[in-house]
């Protein structure tokens, strides 16, 4: 990692209405990785670790390499979770203005297939087991750093 | 363009069901660039002009930065269209097989917000003069070819 992201991040905070919904699984190179609290979809949330960015082409050059390999290692993980049959990667925004990107793996037999699953049904909380062991699957396949994950 | 771009291109068809629903604007480097016919937002979609593609993350290291890029283009241009307050990006794919990027600008005061766009309300579609405006806008903005638009 180079000086000049690890200086910007140190006074990195992910958006509370992120936190509110969703665990912090831990950091990746460049992402906060967050799980959505939402047991009927394996639903991470990347958040680039990088103060003031709202949409997706405001990453700089610099850092898409690192964000589109972590988009496919959080899309590796959710397919594997499930055996997903489509992968869903989205960065929306209207309601946290802070840039975070969605990865989702879907089943054809899923709650919200084929729409989208924004603003569908009610959310499924997971049991404090089932979230734990999800969040370890995902910091053991995606190599996360965990350290963030008691802040 | 490297040789491998052309010749994986040559065959390359853009999806029934996109062609349905979008008319064809042109083609950046990567991707050919669609037009959402939907008039009550700029809804642009690109799509990786490379068969076999379905999800997000499947785009090869090579290609990843001109993915990045014609986002970003497109991005502006959304933006710029009509004083946006927020671009969404998406690769949903779940009716669509073919890899396709969604961008697409929006406002505080459209027929969707806060919400995503897909499957609210009734599409609107342009009257002629409407939509050539913008794909020449478009075009113009992205600097496309635009020799596909008649296939």
């Amino acid at each position: 990692m180079d000086w000049w992201i690890q200086d910007t991040m140190s006074d990195f905070e992910v958006h509370n209405q992120l936190l509110n919904d969703c665990a912090v699984v831990g950091d990746a190179e460049l992402c906060r990785v967050l799980l959505m609290n939402d047991a009927r979809f394996p639903w991470l949330i990347l958040v680039p670790r990088i103060n003031g960015l709202r949409d997706f082409h405001e990453v700089s050059n610099e850092h898409r390499p690192a964000l589109f390999e972590e988009i496919e290692s959080a899309s590796l993980v959710v397919k594997k979770l499930i055996d997903a049959d489509k992968i869903n990667v989205a960065a929306l925004g209207n309601q946290v203005p802070q840039l975070h990107v969605h990865v989702i793996g879907r089943l054809k037999s899923d709650a919200a297939w084929p729409g989208p699953v924004w603003g569908v049904g009610v959310p499924a909380p997971y049991q404090d087991i089932e979230r734990d062991q999800r969040i370890n699957s995902v910091v053991e396949t995606m190599g996360l750093s965990s350290e963030s994950r008691a802040s």
